[in-house]
């Protein structure tokens, strides 16, 4: 339990998550139209490919680094029309990570968001182009961003997705991710695979939106405290629901994890270490927000959502 | 043979092979050493990653697209340093579609460069994210060339680099191809495939080097003329090179479009008419830079480069 433990009692929870969805409705509405607008329609060249890049995107999901960029942007005073290219450049590049994990390569998943995964639905060869193209598409849209934003903030916002995406952020987390698996696991490789394989998408989400929305160092500084403490927290609630969820209310199948020996907080610390570890993050998370005021409450809701989700 | 035919007399020919070597030269050792600077270094995490990044990118290629970069940038008065960090990103796009391109899924071709292809060394996964750490690394050289450009340039240059990948470019023209083989080939397909396979980034490769370097609205199009015209001429030589080509010239297999009934110009047109079209298509690239003086002489020098190789 957090030292603010009143934030966690049961009818400030419940408001929370009332208030929660009334935030979320509107803003869901948006990123799923955007998106829809903003994939390629199928026609008569290339044939299949706008089809699986849409089956992987569209129908299903959180949006939570759409919501995250979205809610940081408000924070700092902007609105969600003036980032939602980038928002939605970010799911797009959640999605591509999703198909290329799944592969028979890598984690051999068939199932995600209670469908056939993307190489199960439309073959190897597509699934990997479909990754590829909804990754290109996501830097199409960020060049997009430049018709709301300065280009220098645009460049910014570039060097930190190109940044969280590369070697040194998400590929380079799956990397040693597949690589640690039937392996013994340090503490720190675990860090470096849970601060890159997630975290680095989440917390860039949260500054892409702070950067695009115009905050102050200060501001920003606060927004990578938050934002890495939150990526933590998410890949740990990940790790967690992988041993303990329901396949049915996830859309994916659990226990993977513990089948294949990967490096995961459970397997490292155990359960309930894991479940401190986590709500310990939240509370850095919300610690972050301090300077903030009813302005941040989103960002404040999300990070309980993050914590106490059961999908 | 084309109407200027005097520029192809073997005095001329061999006069201008010496000056492209002298061009070529100092420009390919930067190309090297900024490639090798800027790709990751091998360390402690993620293991394999660097290693598969740097395997498929150095020692061996023509950089082509880092040149045409260069040389337009030049044509249009600026210089090689202002544009090195794009030149780069267009090279290391180039080598991540080389690798997906070259998994069992798709090509399925073990030889690369006169060496085993990536997954061969590195096995399928890391291929996979060795590709996706490439393509993710393009964008943060991108980024990178904000020290050297105005931010608006540079995300003008995102957008047609991104466009140029993705669906409606490269990524589109390879699900094109490999959905192509062993059917009946139309030539709107044809035309469909080898516009976006490799001719999209020829172009945005020369494009890229006239926006960065401030070309005026008039060069810019006589340059997207050119970029176009070679790369048509680039693909339908490639293609009659996977024909008639040595294999160990070419550092690869040939004949694999042949036994895969991949779309190709002499599947198409036979090789005398393949032929005759890349000549066209090279003497259209060189009508295209009739506005320029001796400023595009490399210009000139690569379309002959291009459409009279042996590899």
């Amino acid at each position: 339990m957090p030292s603010d433990s009143s934030i966690l009692s049961d009818g400030l929870y419940m408001r929370t998550n009332t208030a929660l969805d009334a935030y979320l409705q509107p803003r869901l509405k948006a990123i799923e139209q955007a998106l829809d607008q903003w994939l390629p329609a199928p026609g008569a060249h290339p044939r299949q490919l706008p089809e699986a890049m849409r089956y992987a995107t569209l129908d299903g999901g959180k949006r939570l680094r759409p919501m995250l960029c979205i809610a940081a942007a408000e924070a700092v005073g902007s609105t969600m029309q003036q980032v939602l290219p980038t928002a939605c450049a970010l799911e797009l590049i959640h999605a591509f990570s999703l198909v290329h994990d799944d592969l028979p390569a890598l984690d051999n998943d068939t199932l995600r968001r209670g469908k056939p995964t993307c190489h199960v639905q439309f073959g190897e060869a597509i699934a990997i182009l479909a990754g590829d193209a909804l990754f290109a598409h996501a830097f199409h849209l960020i060049a997009l961003q430049a018709e709301h934003s300065p280009a220098e903030r645009v460049v910014r916002v570039l060097q930190l997705i190109a940044d969280a995406t590369g070697v040194d952020g998400m590929v380079g987390g799956q990397v040693e991710d597949i690589l640690s698996e039937h392996e013994p696991v340090s503490p720190a490789t675990l860090a470096y695979i849970h601060s890159r394989k997630t975290g680095a998408l989440i917390r860039a989400s949260v500054l892409s939106g702070a950067i695009l929305g115009g905050a102050t160092p200060e501001a920003e500084q606060a927004l990578h405290a938050y934002g890495t403490a939150l990526g933590l927290a998410f890949q740990i609630v990940d790790d967690i629901l992988n041993e303990t969820g329901d396949p049915a209310r996830l859309g994916k199948a659990t226990g993977t994890d513990r089948a294949r020996q990967k490096a995961t907080y459970p397997r490292l610390y155990g359960l309930d270490a894991s479940r401190a570890r986590a709500q310990q993050e939240l509370q850095n998370a919300l610690d972050a927000l301090k300077p903030f005021g009813a302005e941040a409450n989103p960002l404040r809701w999300l990070a309980h959502y993050i914590v106490e989700r059961e999908q």
